[in-house]
């Protein structure tokens, strides 16, 4: 994909907020100094592939200065794309507050196909509200993929006539919706309203009362599994579903009598990973012949499934995940990056710089395997997240995953990333996005919440 | 400080919010798990220092039960500490959703008498409305100190006509309310103001052009914080002023030939704490003239100065600052505890335990000694937080100190805390502060903003 645009076509009389940061840093012993210094990209965020701003100066009056949607135009005024545009980044005032934009080329296409971000609706209500909110943040960001963690052991809040706008149309502002529905573990939510799926777990001879993974053995299983697939395939648009696979405990499959002769019987001896496996193949058929491609975690290329799926990183630390990026690709599979990228997980200070100096390409491997890499998902897990601190624990955290999946690999100077991005989550602010303070400063226009 | 509650006198229909949590936990690999119970002690927060809950229940009628201010009353309506009070965190609704309360007797009175909250107004801009809102949380957690870090070298937003309701009165719903203004370090934005008020630096020969801390050696010095104190002492009504005292860095002063000169004068020789240590007594024998006490950080007490003051520890390890405090109480200082509870510092998880689990008299030393404990504060120092982050940040985890600085020191089973704590969230984020969560689980009434 490649946009050229010209500046004369992308003018609005907008406010922009470009805030001035004015800092003293006296204290050096317990503050983390980031080297200040305006960018000359003033607040693009993310960097476009290649932008060059010139010195002529063009001022613009709201008066006299309109965009126009042509008579013969097919988009015009109810294409939210082109509006959105409008919405120009490169508007600023100057310093008698004269709105200026100055004569820029920009080409521009994004680094990767898939940039995610993952929200978790099982772990605590989300209001409608706070996603369509954050989705429209995350367009401001150029993310395209919404990968939405819909159910998991607490919570099952799917059902598709309560989120009609997002589950019918599966999209939102060029948003990509995939759900996950996370099988054979993370079901106990499922159990509650669906007899036998789960396994039930054994204390010594008899039943505990409590359930364990789905059950692999049974085949109401998998005609449960085919129709509520077909489903779901029908509700969501998006080419992919994402079938979840992590962290299946193995505890309450080995107490069950009945999943033991299972094993003796297909041989597996006493291989778990090889009755997760089984379930899994089973369930890619299935979702195969609901015309959907899928994602699934690492560990079910790890358990050695056979499939055409994209893999999806999350486990260990940056050795461990380069490592399996190079074992996942040189089997040919695509795969996706989150490890790094879990959002959810908090520390003080400008932690943004770790999740922005992550190179998804950065392990061994071929040219061809570097390819295999389609993108990422920043992941905000949900156990200590609902609509009271979910914005401002988002962004601008997010936007550094936003940029690094957007822009070219060369984009990594930290002090020109620290200048744009202040000025871009203080435009978000204005937006009415809380987006939290990077360090120290101020916006021209603050969030008046609280 | 007494109390008395009767149950009957203190009810009012008010619809209080009683969470029923119901979770699942089992994926112990990755979730912190506490351990879920109901509390006999419901939702309330912070523990009375006594508490008998009877079994026999009353329902209360909306239609029938009001309660009414005596005619010859003189608080009445217009006392909000009543109209708080009637707002009892007793009331529950049973399962049948009929408002009911049990027979309780309750005596009480707070552990420590200075129960306070360090807000900072210097790093980022807080509008009145969200300072406001958090004083109101405050009361609800039985706060009863406001430290206003106002001024820093960031900005200096002091200034008496711009917060009318605060500096004039001084307090507000029994909230005391303390500013700080810190010298002779964190002071650059002072000498944006005030010609000749900081020290010029030297490189080599000649005055580099930046200031370091407040010039100890000029007359003009003490006039202006004579001048600035009496002021200070007018607009904020309270018996304290916070002198601040903390981080004194001495490089500016070494490299200033004049102080170099005046240091020989003085006899101190090269150790520039006498330095600190002259200006801060000159500084406190200055405030004693406006009949106000103060409180230091414990800078101020480790280079010696000698005077009647409350010594705010915030430096060091658990060992360090017992050591400290044992050192401070052992010369007869009174002391206020702050280091474990810098709340601007965050990490992931459940980290209100740790903050909970905190005993401000867990240190070696007599009765006596543990007695000039009155009290800490909670601090969220403004570097990373501004309006879009405070509130979620803040609430609930200082009420873990809320708790601590009221209750009785064996209060602390975290079981029972996390039950009460949980529903004490869910109240805070019905009446409108949004509150973060603990960890997975859900209100009866969610917070329904971005």
């Amino acid at each position: 994909m490649f946009a050229t645009l010209k500046f004369a076509a992308l003018l609005l009389a907008v406010v922009v907020c470009w805030a001035t940061q004015d800092y003293d840093y006296n204290d050096a012993e317990i503050d983390e100094e980031p080297t200040l210094g305006d960018s000359p990209y003033g607040s693009l965020w993310p960097l476009p592939q290649k932008v060059q701003i010139s010195t002529v100066v063009f001022k613009l009056s709201g008066a006299s200065f309109h965009i126009f949607d042509a008579k013969e135009s097919s988009s015009g005024a109810s294409c939210r794309l082109l509006q959105n545009a409008y919405r120009s980044q490169l508007v600023y005032k100057d310093e008698y507050g004269a709105k200026s934009i100055n004569r820029t080329d920009i080409h521009d296409f994004p680094r990767f196909a898939h940039r995610g971000l993952l929200l978790d609706t099982s772990r605590h209500f989300l209001p409608i509200k706070v996603i369509l909110a954050n989705l429209e943040a995350m367009a401001w960001n150029k993310f395209n993929v919404f990968h939405w963690h819909i159910v998991d052991d607490p919570s099952f809040p799917y059902l598709s006539r309560t989120f009609p706008q997002l589950s019918q149309h599966g999209a939102y502002q060029g948003i990509r919706v995939v759900p996950e529905f996370d099988t054979p573990g993370h079901t106990q939510s499922w159990g509650k309203g669906q007899k036998d799926l789960l396994t039930p777990c054994y204390s010594g001879a008899s039943p505990s009362g409590s359930f364990g993974p789905v059950n692999p053995m049974l085949n109401t299983t998998y005609d449960f599994m085919s129709m509520f697939f077909k489903e779901v395939s029908t509700v969501f648009p998006d080419a992919y579903v994402h079938l979840g696979g992590d962290e299946v405990n193995f505890s309450c499959w080995k107490s069950n009598p009945d999943i033991q002769k299972f094993m003796e019987q297909k041989g597996f001896g006493m291989d778990y990973s090889k009755l997760e496996s089984f379930y899994s193949q089973r369930l890619l058929d299935i979702v195969t012949t609901t015309n959907k491609g899928y994602m699934i975690w690492q560990e079910v290329f790890d358990n050695g499934v056979k499939a055409d799926s994209l893999i999806h990183m999350w486990k260990g630390n940056q050795q461990q995940y380069q490592a399996e990026m190079m074992r996942v690709t040189a089997s040919g599979y695509q795969t996706l990056l989150s490890t790094p990228w879990y959002l959810n997980r908090i520390s003080y200070g400008q932690d943004w710089q770790a999740t922005y100096k992550v190179d998804p390409q950065n392990f061994n491997g071929t040219d061809t395997q570097k390819k295999l890499v389609i993108g990422g998902e920043a992941c905000l897990w949900g156990e200590y997240v609902d609509a009271t601190n979910l914005t401002p624990r988002l962004w601008p955290r997010a936007s550094a995953v936003g940029e690094r999946l957007w822009s070219d690999r060369d984009v990594r100077d930290l002090n020109d990333a620290y200048s744009r991005l202040a000025k871009h989550r203080c435009r978000m602010v204005q937006r009415g996005i809380p987006a939290e303070p990077l360090f120290t400063g101020y916006c021209a226009h603050e969030y008046k919440g609280v």
